[in-house]
């Protein structure tokens, strides 16, 4: 833990000297336009891949980038989407999952070191559909294949989540909210989108045109 | 979300290329110290204040830096905390609050604003043990002094809901892990510690002898 | 209750004899194709509209039609699902709303009612999302027309809902399973279907050619 | 699905039209008698079996004619309760349980089908009183004899159930409202009722003069 | 406190030292045949009133001496009642509420108080039932006659949950359980008993030849 | 139970007349200072062990003298804690544990007993980081060493609990209340607290000077 010590007295020494005048003006409120929900995973940072600043993202991470459907036990993610949209009035919400994601392998794989993690394995319940459909059809796919298929189908059912709440529900109606799907590629920096019309991941430049996924509330 | 796309854009192209061979040696595995929880708030950035590279920070950010204490209904922050001390053995868990703090600004103060966000404010029922203490505690503090200090009080807080956890209470008591609780100043860019020998938060520099809070299992 | 007493002696003494060989072979076993989800409401009766069999269609009827989200509090609407699609094998899924819905009424009117029946007024919380969505929507109807307007929405919300759920997901994945959205009129007979690819209830003639609701899993 | 249509085409052409006027009658309200809770087997109709009309019952069909009891989480079925009761104020509930009902026997022989329907095996909880009672009561029996059994007692379970509900409670301490256990024999077309007084389950015709069950809330 | 601990020495040094053998047997294992469920007020002491021995009265005591329905969130009481029946064995299990009961005159006169205290008001749901039947009942009561009415219905309604857990329903069935409802009355020392065939109270003595509610499980 | 009637019978006869002063000044309040919190085990009579009289202790009883943390699902001894603290006004709260305790032995041995008490086994997660911390600090005790260790962690575990209720952690915060845990050995009479400043339990005698467990409320 000493590195860490290094590190904030690095930042208040030599890294926000330079950038004093920018928290400054932070100091009284926050302003993001963007919730960006992603994976606690040590190699996703959010800002850096997305190159935004500090006020630019509001930032929700847990195990497997999910988001619980709207139900009765509303917990801390829930918190989040509804801070984000009602007090906050964000205008996109990205969910970005990623390659080689711990908790994916795992529940696809049945990983008996979920065993020792009972409540990482019922918080992974919320991906079981995910698992259900990668396994009805991509019953060919094993090992790594398999875990992308599932990183994958994974954004897709937590975007259906998301649908799920009344908040998000209403402004994509409106026309005032946008859900994006988003895979990141630890190993290439590549970044795929979902492309709702075609129904799979795309590049990054093949949606550029068309890259939100407009969700009509009455589809 | 124009705006996002281009940052996209600009870490793949740019940013990227000169860290190819750390995000390719990352590619395969993760194997983060530490297991930092704080805030969804926009202008906290974990890597940035600490200064860390992609892999070494865990990272979980809720609404208010909360840890529901050890119960029966075990979500999100719970599959965290566990992935991290069982998965990874992390051997550090920082909770890191901030200054000018939206959540605990509404809790202290009772907004309205609140009652249109039913999810929120069942969320911020774990931080009401740190609202009754700085209620009783600090009766004289109004405004900025007493969100600020409601702040403080809920990283303590939240140490100790982290306690109840079986895994974070073994890991305590036989040494392996330390609890760390921070405040962040975004105006200033300061971190204050929390000194559990002294029963408050100390600035950094202070508190560096002794910085992590050694919470005896048995106490 | 004796009008209750005269029908079950009018059913044994002259009903049943006529079917008595369409019992029989019922006796052992069930097989029904179709999981049909519709309203408690006294007026729907899902036999007489769809004028099928005893052994036809395997039936679920609560206050609204409601399906809650796949969570972590799964209930008896969940196990219908579950069952149907695991133990029965069905292969459609009808999820039916109808006019005048006492329900729907009260949701959208904020109903004072509602405040006596605290256990409805959660109930209809898997109703929200639809509720706001029509409220955005439609913010110059009121009266019958906005209660319409939110049976039909409703039922929509809840094929979302439908997705959420592991067995569904695959089922429809895979193409075995087919979901379908109905709207009963009460006064007229008609029935509407929902159809995905308009994203609007259409009349049962119109939908004749893709009359079902073919959502694609990675959608 | 072809034959669904068929059939609603059929009732919109030829079913419909004679019973126009009943129906238009209904369209603005409706005014039931009767809460009818069963079994969501395709084989049981209750309008069929209790010779009754568009109108005259409220429905609720779940897997194993089943109502949990009042307490901290309130589904589906107690919001169908309540809202009979206090928005409806119906004079009887029934509940009807069936012969050879598959939630029954899967329960009583611990069927591993089970397994794989983790949401069904827990909604079934709430009948394992009534399993419990049967096999101390009738450890001599096997086969359909003792799934028959524990249908039967499932029936006075349920009601047991009912009565912790606070308006079914009072309605029932009040005389206005009467509840009643009935098991539908599907090879034979009887009905057996419970008998509070004898303990047991007597044919229709016996229970003629006594049919309700009488339950005094202070008994 | 200091009275606590003079307390803690005369038990040490002067009633111990009589009773050591006694609490050398005991000091292995327990043997229990009773369960006694009582509120957790400080007038009702449960050995004083049976004139029990230490080791002869397994006890759980709360607010409002109750026990929530079997259900899904099973909690403390649940557990003391399936540990004294499945690990001890016990044979009679005695629900027993007293005269001046706050808890109960809380939720009869609705007090305000409640406001304060949302957990209390959320476990007193669980006499709800008991409360409803008593504002039925006995409309014309009102003051102490009312809460002595809502302490009897109380310990009716209590026995009634007591029922729906499958240990005790099987106990019961099988005839090696039984079932006692108490009410103590602090000013006079007098306990009454409910008598199921009468469905009221009755002083000690007149039960006596018939003290024990024999609840059978299929009534 | 017939030795219970006479117990009753004796009570009303003999000891109550004794007493009747003391119980008609109790008739119309209760007024106790102390929660008393222990397990329902059979020997642990709190009223004996304190010398105290009724009156005196507002007293809670439970399986394994346990206290769930403050979260989202409170049930009976959050109640209790609540209605002590904010109606009661107690100075003080003691958790106390006992020697040959069946639950912690259940517990710590992993016992397929439990596997017949689901519920109790569910309970009993409330006292899992305390037996966590005990394998891990005291791998090599086995037997009742083992027991009494997790005896007296379980004591310290809950003491934490009890700090998570927002009533009691503002009540310690302002030094109007104490939370005391002690262990009562069946055997011997004796009764051990814990020490804060030692982290430890201590005799009785040893402990006098400084025997509240004095836990500041930013500790
Ligand atoms: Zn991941
Ligand atoms: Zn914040
Ligand atoms: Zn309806
Ligand atoms: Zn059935
Ligand atoms: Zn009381
Ligand atoms: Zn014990």
């Amino acid at each position: 833990v000493e590195r860490l010590f290094d590190g904030v007295r690095e930042f208040r020494d030599n890294v926000f000297p330079e950038r004093r005048e920018q928290f400054e003006q932070l100091a009284k409120a926050q302003n993001p336009r963007i919730l960006f929900i992603t994976c606690a995973d040590s190699r996703v940072v959010p800002e850096m891949i997305t190159q935004t600043e500090p006020g630019e993202l509001f930032v929700c991470r847990n195990i497997g980038n999910i988001v619980p459907a709207y139900g009765e036990m509303m917990g801390g993610v829930s918190a989040v989407v509804e801070y984000a949209v009602v007090a906050l009035g964000v205008t996109d919400i990205v969910v970005c999952g990623h390659s080689n994601c711990g908790a994916m392998a795992g529940l696809i794989r049945g990983d008996e070191a979920l065993n020792k993690m009972p409540t990482v394995r019922s918080w992974l319940r919320n991906a079981h559909a995910a698992r259900s459909v990668v396994e009805v059809l991509h019953p060919e796919l094993d090992g790594d294949d398999k875990i992308q298929a599932l990183v994958e189908q994974n954004v897709v059912t937590q975007l259906q989540h998301l649908g799920t709440h009344p908040t998000v529900a209403a402004g994509v109606a409106s026309g005032k909210l946008e859900l994006h799907g988003w895979v990141y590629d630890i190993e290439t920096g590549a970044i795929h989108l979902h492309d709702a019309a075609q129904g799979r991941m795309v590049p990054f430049e093949e949606s550029q045109g068309n890259q939100a996924l407009k969700r009509k509330a009455s589809t």
